[in-house]
């Protein structure tokens, strides 16, 4: 019986605790992540300058993906990429991974225009890798599905460090 | 038994779709939230360009906090300020947030200083709001644990816009 009693309190105490936080008027949000689904198990920068302070620091090439939650070929290429283990093993051990639905101002990161999905690499030496590209003339870093394995290669190609001019 | 047959299925299914996914060496993290525990309902900006650019098309002020994960006067606000229903409330109706614990390239972000916590407004004119600060002289915008009261009358202060100068 008190078993019972303790459990009912223990239930109430729950409820009552979800109960306790701000809801809004549309109904409770899933809270947002900051994978937003491109790898969840992968620890991503928030912000350019959080990830340029993380590449310097522990010299690793940064990787920036700009895409739109509401873009079909940003979408598509999200599925492969966040269940591609390779890929996703390659980036977490060796990158500083960030994915942005906003640009930056550094004009560099747009080398042919602002478009999604699109994937920039960046030396620790601050350089953007203007020379690591995908196979389309007209759209230099963009990546479908398909090509997996050409961004696993160069991914490859940006572990290669650029030598420091200093 | 063909029920039984057919859950074990599901179960053996389900076991296999969550191990087929890259776990890293250390072993499963959990998602990273954009809200970083300041309010899980809240639709949080991820980018100071993010934010200005919500500010100024939804005309609501943009409030900018900035914190760190290992300071224990952010730990401390946080507490109070992701329980504090009222706060939330006004925050998820009326502004734009944006929570970050790098700093920006915006030198207008710290007025006297880039401590934390520190939570700056910005008006959808892209001013930012110098003048609405906390009670401490050597820090003007920070806030501690007891200070709820005044940062919900700041905010009632920056929701009154300033005149666009356009």
């Amino acid at each position: 019986m008190i078993r019972a009693v303790l459990s009912v309190f223990l239930v109430l105490a729950a409820v009552s605790s979800t109960f306790a936080k701000y809801t809004p008027k549309t109904g409770r949000r899933n809270p947002q992540t900051l994978s937003r689904g491109w790898g969840d198990q992968l620890i991503w920068a928030q912000t350019y300058e959080e990830g340029l302070y993380w590449s310097r620091s522990r010299n690793k090439p940064l990787m920036v993906l700009f895409h739109l939650e509401d873009c079909p070929h940003s979408q598509a290429l999200k599925k492969v990429f966040s269940e591609d283990d390779q890929l996703q093993k390659i980036l977490d051990e060796d990158f500083i991974v960030l994915n942005l639905v906003y640009e930056t101002t550094d004009k560099h990161l747009s080398p042919d225009g602002q478009y999604v999905p699109r994937i920039l690499f960046v030396d620790p030496s601050m350089t953007v890798r203007a020379d690591i590209n995908g196979r389309y003339a007209n759209r230099l870093y963009a990546y479908e599905p398909s090509d997996i394995a050409l961004l696993v290669s160069n991914l490859k190609k940006a572990k290669k460090l650029l030598k420091s001019e200093l």
